[in-house]
């Protein structure tokens, strides 16, 4: 049977993402994978939630096992509500949807807001995961370029006066994939277009923890007076990606309907992880966590850099990220970035070619993401080295 | 600000799920609730995953806290394909997706396949969360009455002969809230019907291991070769609900798409619950845990029938199951079931109003849902007393 034309329109579009195609090849231990955006497994506290896990299953097993609240289970959406409140993000009478990943509460806020046919403005480039989540609810995807402080507001300002916006999509903090950071000054314009032009923001911040280098800039929700902004953020990269615990901090009323949505999507999200992240959080201090994170990743990062100074030939360019998980590099035009990423699989190491990070992803783009998070240094060296072989190879000098 | 007008159209029509927001109430421990669809807590093997917990995380504990793969963690994906293999349900080349709980798996088969305004058909009454998924998707609902051996055929037959049908969904077992059970012959003219009609089917089956009377009906994908019919189940009811794990069979071509639509909803499912119910099947023996829940709810649900015929006013009807873990009753027609709702939760009691399973919900009912696998024995009795006297109140004689 054909099943293509029983496909609905807003799924027919959707392309796997490289990114998880990816996590295939990685299954090959040779190949050193730039591509994810995994965290280092040194960094998980596994001998700590191991003797949590086992505590909770046997002092209180039926709240684990049996079926919970849609809007999170109790001492977790405190721990959430907390840390959004840390950064400035205050949850409107302590309400906070917990969602299976961070990626849920970005995909609800859509599915709820985002009618047919309706423009969603986008960094460009931006999450792939997010792209196909917008195409998936049939929104239309507006591009938005960037500087190196982020959206470049004036080209913005003169796409709102054309074209009617429903919602904006934002990475402000070491965005993926270009690892840039947006001003608090264009935070703060950012609020004053949403309300001139009435749109909708969605802040997505899972890395916001991980500042390296510079000063920490308040999340957009931060400056947000009228409720414009739905605040989302993450455990993935401060604990564990694999427990897939996200949460949205949005006006009361938002977050009703998000719980709504919520319950025809998944119900609720699994129990025990709530529970052994809750109980973490209690016992230990994540703080140290999370500064051991950003040591471990503003090494890398240099590291890397400096890997990529050494080997990567002359013309190709990048961004200098302060924190996140990502650099963004740039070949001169032309260079065809699908010949060098096969090229690199074939020297074992593996990145992500940038038009998987755009609107139109068919067209030509000599740009690519790689990580430093996950891999060794001793790693990132070998990686660089044979990308830097594979780049000579197709970049014209 | 008044985010009504912001919504999309598919999420501003659709109501909390009245079993969701019975939840709440259960927060008061004196209410004694026959509204969920909760197993009993007694089955959940707890000792069992604290220890399986504490082992994987001890040792192996990176495959567990770091991302998985969309499709599932693969001893895990053997397990399920394993049990849908044993009812007739084969996976055409192993491949399935596992779901965070069958919810989901039934929401991104619609996702995938469902158009805005075309048309679903659905038994009537039928699950709540999946009408609501449906709505949130735009379909339109089609209802299909029941019979005691399921949906009446020939008023589906005359519903396909006037209305291009997209897709059909399906409890076939035990269908919740009926309780009651489409005859094999019934499934097999569904399949004809199908494919003269061309239509797709969704299968929801998570109660079919329930069964504690009568013979065992193979599932309607079982009779499927034309690759019509997607099979859809879950661990919920057999293992725990809020590891929430389920599953989706369906032609290979059709789960590359699910995994596809899944990347854009939560990326995977938490990896932790996966390894710890693979791990659990391959140490422990399912079958005696599910042999003991069937033994269980057959004891359960036949003494709650013999508390309705000894409390119950005369003139209210129910169904007799043969497994699964509802029982729905009728009351003479104009008996205004949510006044006996919130009269029996002043004597507290709970139960699901029909209406919350029906296509119009704003449609008079006098029909309700009961569940007999959550409460133990003496709950049963004092609810269902409680309850009688609370019909008796407003059922005319």
């Amino acid at each position: 049977m054909d099943y293509e034309k029983y496909l609905s329109a807003r799924v027919k579009t959707l392309k796997a993402s490289a990114i998880r195609e990816m996590f295939k090849l990685m299954a090959d231990p040779e190949i050193i994978s730039l591509a994810g955006g995994s965290p280092d497994p040194s960094l998980f506290p596994a001998k700590e939630l191991a003797q949590i896990a086992q505590e909770i299953l046997t002092e209180n097993p039926v709240c684990a096992l049996q079926y919970g609240t849609t809007d999170g289970y109790a001492p977790f959406k405190e721990v959430a509500t907390g840390r959004a409140a840390k950064v400035g993000c205050v949850a409107e009478g302590d309400k906070i949807i917990i969602t299976t990943g961070e990626q849920q509460a970005i995909d609800l806020a859509l599915k709820s807001f985002v009618n047919d046919g309706e423009n969603v403005a986008v960094e460009e480039p931006s999450f792939v995961g997010t792209l196909n989540s917008i195409r998936a609810h049939n929104g239309k995807l507006v591009p938005v370029p960037m500087d190196s402080d982020g959206m470049n507001l004036e080209k913005f300002e003169e796409i709102l006066n054309g074209t009617k916006i429903k919602m904006l999509y934002t990475i402000p903090t070491f965005q993926n994939p270009s690892g840039i950071t947006m001003s608090a000054e264009k935070r703060k314009k950012l609020i004053d277009l949403a309300e001139k032009y009435d749109f909708l923001i969605i802040e997505d911040n899972p890395y916001g923890d991980l500042r390296f280098a510079g000063e920490d800039v308040p999340p957009v929700k931060s400056f947000d007076k009228m409720g414009r902004v739905f605040y989302c953020s993450s455990f993935s990269k401060i604990l564990s990606p694999g427990m897939r615990l996200g949460y949205i901090v949005a006006p009361a009323d938002v977050i009703d309907r998000i719980e709504i949505a919520k319950q025809a999507n998944d119900v609720h999200t699994p129990v025990l992880t709530q529970m052994m992240a809750a109980e973490y959080v209690k016992r230990y201090d994540i703080e140290a966590n999370i500064a051991k994170a950003r040591e471990i990743y503003g090494r890398k990062c240099s590291f890397m850099l400096s890997c990529m100074e050494k080997y990567f030939p002359d013309g190709v360019t990048w961004t200098t990220p302060e924190g996140g998980l990502f650099i963004w590099c740039t070949a001169p035009a032309g260079t065809d970035i699908q010949a060098v990423l096969m090229e690199a699989i074939k020297n074992k190491v593996a990145f992500v070619a940038g038009n998987s990070f755009m609107v139109d992803q068919d067209k030509p783009c000599s740009s690519f993401r790689l990580n430093y998070s996950t891999m060794p240094e001793e790693k990132i060296e070998k990686g660089i080295k044979a990308l830097g072989e594979s780049l000579s190879k197709f970049v014209k000098q």
